[in-house]
């Protein structure tokens, strides 16, 4: 697999299931180029040169997600909502291989049941939910924390639908965002998450009946998202569990 | 010191700045008898036998909390507010002591600025507030935390003071609880620590002004708080750092 | 399901693979009836009637883990070595589910490659290994948590296989053990997960070739790693993601 | 205090007690200068213009740490043993500030016990010791970790004193190497904390009477640690607990 250059761009590919922007025509005309082109384009936008970015969709040939585009992607996005069941198992496995090798994954909204992550996080991982188009604020409570930066206290999505706690996940590494509600609801909806050699941020913010990728805030958080779960350095492929000799890292060092 | 009994009940100490409730009316006729009356009161309707209650305040003598009260107390309980800075710093280093060697602390609301927390969690533990007595949801985000059993989702407090984010804290060791207010803020309102051999748990109901210690659910959580924090067995004194000669784990086992 | 008996023994299930006992001579002659049987022997020994033991193994139909038997259990101690691909995976999803519910795990030394322990963990819970049977200290550095109990300072185990870092695991949420062994490695050998409302322990010793179930301060480890994973209280099943109108809190209050 | 330019060094001070160099011939004839040069002559070499690295001592007006040095510092490193007590309050009050503000501490072997690092982390922070020269093996337990970059599986240091469990600390927030010593003991060696703004990390190599700091793998350690404890941005002064009228972000936004 390819190297990142540590000077070069951060390679990024945004997936998409792409269904609801095929299939609904409100989600087609807050996205008519669908919700990944959005996001990518935010991505560009903000990160402009320090980021190479692409996208994939459920609809092409193994899900657009070869061996070989994710031995050169440092960092994936992931969209999915109503086609979880159609991602295909031995591609779970590749992308699960590829994030505890080391690339990052930015998991977005309903992608809190991808399969892709549930099987890194072990858990269930419901929710409550309500989509009734009500205000949600998301508030910084790690304001040191890298994908805080530059992001306003509170950010204020003035529509959204509701995902409300118990949010079932194992306790994240580093919580970043928690949102409220109108409704009065809180949702731990910015959580990071290390497993293998990978990094894994949540963010919760948005669902495919509102413009919120095109929410400045937003997008300042997916790139912080995605500078942050950026490693730098070869790939790890999991070496298994060697026998090691009494001794072996002194010959090593010889 | 004397060891607890692990069939014996809790020896709790509730300890009660008790200022708000001398000088202001208000204060008075909702804690006819002090703040920490209502608590301990709470405590001994919730856990009966398993548990002694005791209180003492700052009027007291060494604030009531002398070295004999604190090596009879398994788990203290803390209120304070106007008066952090009165609290003697001599007492202060015997609580902490205390808290290192294995006793509970429950701290709560406007403890957060009391002396004996800073020093145990090291950061300047400021926050947001508004007193407008609004609505007040706690919701669990850890359900099978033992502090949560038998806590309702959300916990509805109707009126109570705004405590916002950021909160400036370490990471809680366990985050239970996290409240949202009427005007939309959220707050980390129930976190778990542990330091040295001791269990502190952080809960930021209830205000002054408002008959929060009289609210069942608050009851149960503090009820469940002092469970959790209690320890079998003898308190650990700081050994502090011994020259341990090679070997010296084998002489132990001989 | 049957509800534990909060003042009733710790209903326990001691599953064991049973494979190398039946194939290699050395093994039986150190377990004669079993792992299994020791470790439950362990177990009624340190705890009395604190614990109702049973065991289960690979060769029952199920594997001796049918749901009546899961519902009926509290904590479920798992070791598996040579045959972690013959556990049928509905089988492992019937376990993984029931630990998400709140049921104890208790996966012991060559159970990190167990199928169900990876599923929860979501890694690839790789490590190093090397059979010399060379001693191993068992240090504690959690003394206050209620697994190192009157756990001396260190366990010493004469001979044992070594287990080495990296130990492919996400970051315990709580450490308590951590091994050095004779040729320098360092294994972090007692670590606990808390996943959907169940709790895990890993605990590291013991191999098969070595008669660690029978050593008192290894048994002493198991006994309050049981009591630690016990929880009280009904079992939770997943309620999935339910949609949630605005105010259902308040309407579920009245 | 001026801001970091994120396209320039990171400003670091060095700090050492300089004590044991100036009293003690064998410790001069390893640390002619000083550890504290010698320590500062690592950064530079890893680093070269990515760092620009000054010195400060004990024996300075302020011991060298005014306020205006510790506005023009993004990263500190201290080195302290036999005159923790001789460090000014108001020194410490000042450093302990900047942490909290953002600045990075690299707290150095025995400083464990240094008035800043015990203030900042709130326990006693107390460990076993002894000063026999055995080999030391620097263990990664979090490969993937950005302090662990370019770190060989083991550091072998192949005389150091030995410092081992338990270490009276929080849980770390993340653990990134695990000692073994020739003795047996193991000790939580690379620590990083998160307190405020600012991050810290403990790294428990090098005792004055070795020459630890001139280990090439040590140094890259102590590198490493630098980068990953600098922050970008201003520093962040402790706004107390602001007063927040309802609504207060919507205006702010308008």
């Amino acid at each position: 697999m390819s190297e990142r250059d540590p000077n070069g761009p951060v390679r990024v590919t945004v997936w998409g299931e792409n269904v609801h922007e095929q299939r609904e025509e409100e989600v087609r005309a807050l996205y008519p180029d669908g919700m990944h082109a959005t996001i990518a384009q935010g991505l560009a936008a903000r990160l402009g040169e320090r980021v190479r970015v692409r996208t994939a969709t459920l609809q092409e040939p193994e899900h657009g997600l070869t061996q070989s585009l994710l031995d050169d992607t440092d960092v994936l996005t992931w969209w999915g909502h109503t086609a979880h069941e159609q991602v295909d198992d031995a591609v779970v496995d590749r992308v699960h291989d590829a994030v505890l090798g080391g690339m990052g994954l930015i998991a977005l909204h309903s992608a809190h049941y991808a399969k892709v992550f549930r099987r890194l996080l072990g858990t269930a991982c419901s929710l409550r939910w309500r989509n009734d188009g009500e205000r949600e604020l998301v508030w910084t409570v790690d304001p040191a924390h890298p994908i805080a930066e530059g992001v306003p206290q509170p950010i204020v999505i003035d529509a959204h639908e509701m995902y409300g706690e118990h949010f079932d996940i194992p306790a994240p590494d580093e919580l970043v965002f928690v949102s409220s509600f109108a409704g009065g609801e809180v949702f731990r909806g910015g959580c990071c998450f290390r497993r293998g050699a990978g990094r894994i941020f949540y963010f919760s913010p948005g669902d495919q009946d509102y413009p919120i990728y095109r929410h400045p805030d937003v997008q300042r958080v997916i790139a912080n998202g995605v500078r942050w779960a950026a490693r730098p350095g070869p790939r790890r492929a999991d070496a298994g569990s060697p026998e090691s000799p009494r001794g072996w890292f002194e010959r090593a060092r010889a």
